[in-house]
């Protein structure tokens, strides 16, 4: 039953073989890996103006300067991570890069903060996503959460079937989204030449304060406007992360993808922001209506299919955003997992060669969050950017430092021009998303900031931690010189509780492993059913003697320890061989009508020291279970 | 921690030795047998005058008569009883008369009867007790159920106590009940000669309708009032149930306590109706204010520290009633485990000497009746009387029968006089519990009783059913006549994934039982980490073969199982030993850090026929883990 509706939802396994078919052609990478910071014009230049309107109209006036400051930013980030893509054909983004050229911690930085940084892609672009939906349909308001929750269970299903199958999914939105907007920006050129365009809806709401321009209120709103611009760069470094899932040329596709995404980003980015300037668009704190449905209602007319068409697009791509870190956070998972750092089991690849448990541990945390935060777009996104400018400040200087190594390795001058060039351009990456990070760090902080940067802590420390224990039981468990020795002598012990087939099996299985010492053990918590035992056990004539062991509080547990405990002490060099007949049944039920000691002994002589169990199984209602009653008996083909 | 909790709330367990300590004198056997008829006392006439209301005024004065008719019904059964007591010293009440005298079908509907009665005492007793308590404190009645489930966890732990100190807790509320209870009905009676009592509360309400008396209308209320009134009888067979749990001599201790508990109700029930019909006390369909409490606020006046002792006194013993059912349905459920009709878990004793399972078993069902009726008593009490009529019924005519057997080895004419006359007793008894079945069934059916002839119908069913299964694998794994022969050889697998001291350590101890054939299997997964164990195979010297097995799929299960079919073809005779060595780590959420393949390869090969899996566990940091390493080699012993 399970198994087929894994199959239904999931598609048939693939052959580990299969792995090179799930490469990606650049036009369905640019879904898979961009639409995160494609869909991010959707609300950058909002959240520019929301923070501007604050300082009232002169301070609005100034909204296309911070704009350019993005956009230059955009520019240097998107030419710095071009040179990783070339430097770093095998992937890993910021953590690999640190790693290889900053030491261990600052790598545990750089992947504690992109973890985080992936769970909020995921948790702020859905729950945005569905505020653009809710917005227009306001009957599904109360069903925000699981609306969310709903998107984030369809992302972790298409993400199961593998890479290709989503990029399928979300190339539709994605391309619907761009050739929208620059169907918009069209159509506003051509409208503004024949005749000009309707102000936006919000042009002549009041603004609430006017103060005069200057001292350093207006800085630190700049500051603010500038910080708040800057989650138009979110998801740029998922290219770097993802270039093994490129075809070949895969660091060239990788780096002209990355360019092309730039390239879009930028001019959406900038459009957006001079039709939002020259209609007047204000935005409100509580996002509705949004700037760009605004210059949409503007352009396309409120009314018109096109704007509804347009919505649609919007909401699609910014639920599909969260795509970008179910790409990114399994892949790092993953690596993470081979080096030690994360749980191993992150490294397996599931049925359909995706890291599957990656995807569901990615969906779980979001999954929290959306609940936790009881998707509340405001609060959600003051988490957001400090995690990503964390870790491309670490990569970019770790490419910095690269290009040095490089350096020391070309004597080539041609080849020492183009690191020098290289390194320039990562250097100054490197000093930008710096800055950067320190004006997020000291504008966000207070309202909410604090708790991503716990939780890089404790993910860093975390880390530390688990790869420490994993360090220590390699070491204990690594093979020494002196060669394997065989058990000075086996002590073998027959669990019987009444004399069926079950347990003379297991009796007739200990004899063929001609243990040192072979006896029968029984629990006496019914006298009655001793005395049976006893008796059965003479009348058949079984030469095993039978060990009776006082149990008084009838509990079988402790007497069997104890004797064990004895056994030990006599012969510290023995190892204790504990056969446990077992009745197997055919359906779960039938175990109700069992009792489950053998479990229960099963789970507690797992941890006595020098125990071996040995399980012999009776299947209930199964014809033929191999030997037992069969006429060939090893003992009288050995002991004539 | 669990152990400690555990030890606090149940106390320290008992030697299977002490069961002697367990029994009851008299004077505790009395509340903790007899708590459910005596309290029902406290509703038994309001149900006779709740139905006669509806008849009017005339109806109403036929109180008297139907009360009558209910005390002689209580005269015939306690004094059918008793015969009981004396025939089976050993309790079993219902089931086992049947049992013995009727056949198997008899015994088990009267056993499916009695459990759905015990179930329903709980619920019943426990939800009417609440309602008295949050009559008094309205402010608890939005927590009706939660009270309820407590009440019913607050039985649990007293009864996992074991039966003494269940006896001592039960001793005060329900002896404060029968004092105070007489001391009303003296002051009634020195007041009404002093000049008289003030009218019940309700002695003035209006009565809906007053239609004449005669005629089938008339009859069926009466026998409607009469069925409501039969509530009084319920748990007079808990007495004979538990014979066992009286110090000797058992049967006339028994017999006493019961004479004695019918000899309270009987004066009680009586004293109550003579007190409503002359206080003209009206009951109201929502029970408030009860007709006991009009009474008690009559005679001991309505603001006195002793009506509201009375009340507290009431409300204890109501839901104290329940544990009737506590010491009922644990001994039936474990003499029906017993015999197999039900699982064999109920025949086990727990820390203190009492069937825990049973009581957890009990505690279940009627928290679950409470949840789902949420708390209500009028709908929960039409679910009652049908199950204690049906086991009383067969009860009685097993008796009758039992007596003819007697007769049959009977040759002294005294003790043949004696059995004629216990017969007859009985037969008398047989003959008007039967009667009332059929009025019961009638007049309730549809009122919900529905619901508790279906609930015995399955149990019925189900029992029968588990019957079978027992008999059937008791036939199927019994020893036959050939000897037991040992395996025709054995075929050894030891799992490996890396060449570690847990999988050296499993191959030592396989090598140990010298199978005739020893291989190491490994599952390809990674071709990388596949080629570094064949290597290091290789450079340790390990004469074991390495068989690797391709998984294609990256699921370990399928190659293996697809291999052992394999040597099972090849070896039908043989017995493969799998050989897993397994991790195992001190703390549960080391676990986290280890793939738990281990896990799912025991499962699945448990369900393999021809297999034994044994686990060589390796604890991880424990220094001393007996054999691996000690210089003692067995091999070199006996291989020189």
């Amino acid at each position: 039953m399970f198994d087929m509706l894994k199959r239904l939802l999931v598609g048939r396994p693939r052959r580990s073989a299969g792995l090179g078919e799930t490469l990606l052609p650049k036009w369905l990478a640019l879904p898979v890996f961009c639409s995160d910071p494609i869909s991010s014009v959707a609300y950058a230049t909002e959240q520019i103006v929301l923070v501007l309107g604050a300082g009232g109209l002169a301070a609005l006036t100034l909204t296309p300067w911070v704009g350019l400051a993005v956009v230059v930013l955009l520019v240097v980030v998107v030419a710095s991570y071009r040179q990783t893509c070339y430097a770093y054909p095998n992937g890993g983004g910021a953590y690999v890069v640190s790693r290889d050229n900053l030491g261990e911690s600052a790598s545990l930085v750089a992947a504690s903060a992109l973890l985080v940084d992936y769970v909020m892609t995921v948790a702020v672009s859905i729950v945005s996503g569905v505020v653009a939906i809710t917005s227009a349909l306001r009957s599904l308001q109360p069903h925000a959460v699981a609306l969310s929750v709903g998107f984030v269970l369809v992302l972790v299903l298409a993400n199961l079937r593998g890479t290709k199958e989503s990029g399928r999914t979300f190339a539709i939105p994605t391309y619907s989204f761009i050739g929208l907007t620059y169907l918009m920006f069209t159509i506003a050129a051509v409208r503004s030449f024949a005749g000009g365009l309707p102000a936006a809806e919000t042009a002549t709401a009041p603004v609430t304060q006017t103060a005069a321009l200057g001292g350093v209120f207006t800085a630190l709103l700049l500051l603010r406007a500038f910080a708040s611009g800057c989650t138009a760069l979110t998801g740029v470094e998922a290219i770097s992360n993802g270039v093994p899932a490129f075809r070949k040329p895969k660091s060239r596709n990788a780096a002209i993808t990355l360019t092309l995404m730039g390239a879009l980003a930028i001019t959406m980015f900038s459009g957006i922001t001079v039709l939002a300037v020259a209609l007047h668009a204000r935005a409100n704190p509580d996002g509705n209506p949004s700037v760009i449905s605004q210059i949409a209602a503007s352009v396309f007319g409120g009314e018109s299919v096109l704007f509804y068409l347009f919505q649609a697009a919007t909401a699609g791509i910014l639920i599909l955003a969260a795509n970008t870190a179910f790409n990114g956070f399994p892949v790092l998972a993953s690596i993470l997992g081979q080096h030690r750092y994360l749980p191993r089991q992150l490294h397996n690849r599931g049925d359909r060669l995706v890291f599957s448990n990656g995807i569901l541990l990615l969906a779980s945390f979001a999954a929290v969050l959306i609940i936790g935060f009881d998707a509340n777009i405001d609060k959600l996104i003051q988490l957001y950017i400090i995690g990503v400018f964390t870790s491309f400040t670490l990569s970019q200087f770790g490419m910095v430092r690269h290009w040095n190594r490089e350096l020391a390795h070309s004597a080539d001058p041609a080849r020492r021009r183009a690191i020098r060039r290289a390194q320039l351009i990562n250097l100054i990456g490197a000093i930008c998303t710096a800055v950067v990070l320190v004006v997020v760090f000291v504008t966000k902080i207070e309202h909410g900031a604090w708790l991503a940067v716990a939780a890089m802590i404790v993910l860093f420390f975390l880390m530390r931690a688990i790869n420490r224990y994993y360090a220590r039981v390699t070491a204990e468990v690594a093979p020494d010189q002196t060669p394997p020795t065989l058990p000075a002598s086996v002590h073998a012990l027959v669990l019987v509780s009444r004399l069926h087939k079950p347990a003379l099996r297991a009796l007739a299985f200990a004899r063929a492993n001609r243990p040192d010492v072979l006896e029968a053990v029984t629990m006496a918590t019914d006298e009655q059913e001793t005395r049976e035992l006893a008796e059965a056990w003479q009348r058949h004539g079984i030469s095993v003697p039978l060990k009776v062991l006082e149990a008084p509080y009838r509990d079988l547990l402790r007497p069997l320890t104890d004797y064990i405990q004895r056994l030990r002490r006599d012969k510290p060099r023995a190892v204790i061989a504990v056969y446990i007949p077992e009745h197997v049944t055919r359906r779960w039920w039938q175990n109700l009508l069992h009792n489950q000691s053998a479990l229960r002994i099963k789970a507690r002589l797992l941890f006595t020291p020098g125990v071996v169990v040995v399980n012999v199984p009776y299947l209930l209602g199964v014809a033929s279970q191999g030997w037992l009653g069969s006429e060939l008996s090893r003992e009288r083909q050995t002991v004539p």
